[in-house]
């Protein structure tokens, strides 16, 4: 325990809030929704406010029915997690521990590495794609596939990933699953995948059926844009999804997270409407970094993978002086790269007006780093 | 895992919510506060809508600072969680585990129990107070402390208890944990505290700086009427807060909890009226159970531990039909018992009107079964 490494949040975003207020941080580090929820999920949540002195429905009832509805799966393979942070820490709990290994790929989201650490479980950690790969630093499934023994009884991969951005497609994954031992559960994070749209890419949740150590886990954080509220679920084959209950605290979901969550499902057009707006912001912030001579990682999520270099740490430092966070990646063993998250219009404005200004009052420029 | 089960959190609420719309449930089964939380607490709650689409301070940095202030004690010995359920389990997480044992009181609170089992540890119950004692039912200092062995880590005590609302005195538990060995972890859960005011009670919190072993855990589920957000505190030496630290996921606490909690705790006035109010319900609430012949167990508590002996599954049932709710003790062995949350004066105006119906109705009274 003493060797176990929390969470990296980041930067410490209510000190830079109260810095820069009241011209405004530009938070562009932690992959959040910045034009905020649904107004449905807004007005849902003010209306829970009132039941605040009772539990929360420790079942879950009325979400678990309107998440049944729309991925057409039984109530029984779903459960809820204050955040899906909590269901990736709960599976290792129930399926890893000591003399078990846990498979993941390098660059894999963080949380897998210390949901592992924190059972004792063995870590084996595939390596990613080459940088010149179609996906740079994404997951390579014959290597993880390579990477699984006898001992593992748990895999990890994320679909789009985090902080890389990048994505499987859903044949390659296909094949995937269908080499992993049945004993074997395999965890496909799909916490950006309602972003993502690219012809190749599919979620995992139509292979459920036909595979029942297989555990797809979602969230409200990202767009739906409920991060502060903690609230995510996994779909499983009914079985999984017990023992997961079985660790469950009964009431780790809150009373407004569930009300905001269900109300957020519903509105269709808004959700359509923010991923078209996330997606055309996305489309010119790469365009614009790549014309300004920097190398962009294709993305289907809501950030950008950005290679600044030798000079990543003082440009992310330059930047944070002018009030636009972006989340240093060294942590990931990435110190040449930078992750950022599609802002608004105006917020990618200020970033790259400021990076503009680096370059000028510098008189670096990638072009000259390149050439 | 497979022979974990699950806290029991009672009946289905929701359900019977519906069921006896728009009259209105009586709900004393969940041990909540029935006036509601603070006025400030609630607009803060709605104030931090607005920031939804964020992810909550990971360092709960706000809300730490005001506990610090409040129990003078510094921000590096507190932890938060997601209701003190939350911090209950990372305990055992930390510091108990396969070959270890762990220490709890019979009638101690069921989490405990779920806790130990969900890491693998060796659960000891002691033997309770008999029900004869002043305390009945409640925590044998004496008797917890005999069952420690060398291979005791951790011990769960409560402090009022729940569900017996008993509640043991300072100046006892001052010689008791004097008797612990350094490295057995004391957690005193005092879930309770703030509505106790027994002239021999007294939170352990001023023992913190001669005990490096002992934790504290609160909630504002309770007193200050916060179920439904899922925020409570663990209050350590600093090493240990910091063992929690490490197991915490980051964004543990929603962004609201952290708002309203904080709110509420700046709201003296409020809590000091809401503890009257509850003290004075209780004791009509007793004083009118005894009257009727029942038995009621000593309450520091907002809930009452009431003998309805042989007839408590037909009374439980019988008011279930009118919509009044009460805990049902058969999962914690004391099937003749039943657990009665403190309500408003109307809603306890209820439950006493079905149990005269009750009596009325089938000539049962509980003085037909004492004489």
């Amino acid at each position: 325990m003493r060797g176990l490494r929390a969470y990296d949040p980041g930067h410490d975003l209510v000190a830079l809030r109260q810095r820069f207020a009241p011209d405004g941080l530009v938070e562009l580090g932690s992959n959040e929704n910045p034009c905020g929820p649904s107004p449905r999920a807004l007005a849902a949540a003010g209306d829970a406010l009132a039941g605040l002195h009772r539990y929360p429905d420790p079942l879950g009832g009325d979400l678990k029915r309107a998440l049944s509805a729309k991925h057409g799966v039984d109530t029984s393979q779903l459960v809820l997690g204050n955040g899906s942070h909590e269901l990736l820490m709960q599976l290792a709990q129930v399926f890893a521990g000591p003399g078990v290994d846990v498979v993941m790929s390098r660059f894999g989201f963080a949380v897998y590495a210390i949901a592992a650490q924190a059972v004792g479980a063995t870590l084996r950690v595939a390596p990613a794609l080459p940088t010149d790969a179609r996906m740079p630093r994404g997951h390579d499934l014959d290597a993880i596939a390579a990477a699984i023994t006898p001992a593992t009884r748990l895999v990890y991969l994320a679909n789009p990933n985090n902080p890389t951005g990048t994505w499987f497609a859903h044949d390659a994954f296909a094949a995937f699953i269908a080499r992993v031992p049945g004993d074997t559960i395999v965890v496909v994070d799909e916490a950006y995948a309602e972003i993502a749209d690219a012809p190749d890419f599919g979620s995992a949740l139509p292979l459920l059926g036909a595979h029942r150590n297989l555990v797809v886990t979602r969230t409200f954080s990202k767009a739906y844009a409920l991060a502060g509220l903690r609230v995510g679920y996994a779909v499983a084959h009914p079985d999984v999804a017990g023992l997961l209950e079985r660790v469950r605290e009964s009431f780790n979901v809150n009373t407004v997270a569930l009300a905001a969550a269900e109300a957020a499902l519903a509105d269709e057009d808004w959700l359509r409407d923010t991923l078209v707006a996330n997606t055309a912001q996305r489309t010119a912030l790469a365009a614009a970094l790549r014309e300004r001579g920097w190398s962009v990682t294709p993305s289907q999520t809501n950030f950008l993978l950005v290679e600044f270099g030798e000079h990543t740490a003082w440009i992310e430092q330059a930047l944070l002086d002018r009030g636009v966070v972006l989340r240093p990646m060294a942590g990931y063993g990435l110190p040449e790269c930078s992750r950022i998250s599609i802002g608004t219009a105006e917020e990618n404005r200020r970033l790259l007006a400021g990076l503009d200004d680096l370059a000028s009052e510098s008189e670096f420029s990638a072009m000259d780093e390149d050439g």
